[in-house]
């Protein structure tokens, strides 16, 4: 009745959540994945096209290249624009990367909400994660001896943020979804990928690294 | 006026943190210090002395063997304790744990408040960090080549774990210690072993790491 001042009514979950100032989402769910979707690939397809010119690298290594790109730049783009824009439900431009975080709240209202846990984990893994992954296609690129601690490392720090992500919703009763279909789309299946894939990348380099010392243990061994 | 069972006013930090049933401290600071200091230094002896019986072991590596199983202990018992108890400060029997946690309390009130940070952070280094430094103490012991990789792990964890202990606290305003002397002496002091340790042990777990990586990649241009 009021108009956009007074504020729209918000469709998240628990319904009490005062979000004075709330402008609805102007894009349609399609058309929100659908750029995040072709964004992704047209990266994708870059370094996969980039990386296919130095014969020295795998098709697994290139794959991995294409993981960090795309995980990096999420990070530093997508979550960095949740990070320093407190007031996203407020815009009211139709501007990409708010209608991205208006939309992915109907799946975890914490994010609107400013949830401090939330805003932590996404502020350490824009801030930190997100160069870190970029510098990590570097290191496979280039053959770095730090390439698979680097690796390492951020999926690690992925893992952390999912636990520490997912334990305090539990905790705060697991009830920040406005129904069970943004919960399983948005809140399980768009972060499964950040289980997933850290867990694998982080197990294989574990191994590459014991692999490495053991056959640095061998050799003293041979020159003793 | 009620006695213990409607509730002792908590010295904690914000005055209107409600806790029902809350029962004070009943041990002094220093009691409280000194137990933990000296079961510390029981276990770290005799660690120390354990350990040099192994020639092949550096005073490095044994001292790295005495931080874990400190820190190990530290996590499982302490931090354990805190996470499987979420009443502890109604505790009337002057248990040895409750009373650590009532007094930590005044200088961050999140663990009488049962924060869900804090509790998820504390569940992750109870539950996954305390084992696995045990593990590491081991892994130094028995020379095992997922020794490095193992100790930058844990460290890493527990450099995540402070990092969403402290912005979580500024994010929500910084205003749970009961004085300034709480805050320094627990909410800092107590802390900064866990951030200053964890990050000199993974410098030098990932530089070992690398060093690895070196040594077999001149191995293999060597053997071309």
């Amino acid at each position: 009745m009021d108009g956009v001042e007074s504020g729209h009514p918000h469709p998240y979950v628990p319904r009490d959540l005062n979000l004075p100032g709330y402008v609805p989402v102007f894009l349609s769910q399609s058309t929100i994945l659908s750029v995040y979707g072709l964004a992704s690939l047209l990266v994708v397809s870059l370094i996969w096209v980039l990386s296919g010119g130095k014969s020295r690298l795998s098709k697994l290594d290139r794959l991995l290249m294409c993981w960090w790109v795309f995980t990096g730049l999420t990070h530093i783009v997508v979550e960095g624009y949740f990070v320093f824009s407190p007031e996203f439900y407020k815009d009211k431009t139709a501007s990409y990367l708010a209608e991205v975080w208006k939309e992915y709240s109907k799946g975890d209202s914490r994010y609107a909400a400013r949830d401090a846990g939330v805003v932590s984990v996404e502020g350490i893994t824009a801030v930190l994660g997100g160069p870190a992954s970029l510098l990590a296609m570097y290191a496979i690129a280039k053959g770095k001896s730090y390439s698979y601690i680097l690796q390492f490392a951020i999926s690690l720090g992925q893992l952390y943020g999912d636990a520490v992500y997912f334990i305090t919703s539990l905790l705060e009763g697991d009830n920040f979804a406005a129904n069970s279909f943004y919960y399983y789309a948005y809140y399980v299946g768009a972060n499964a990928s950040w289980v997933v894939i850290p867990l694998v990348i982080a197990v294989r380099c574990w191994k590459k690294i014991c692999e490495a010392f053991q056959a640095q243990g061998q050799k003293k061994t041979k020159s003793r």
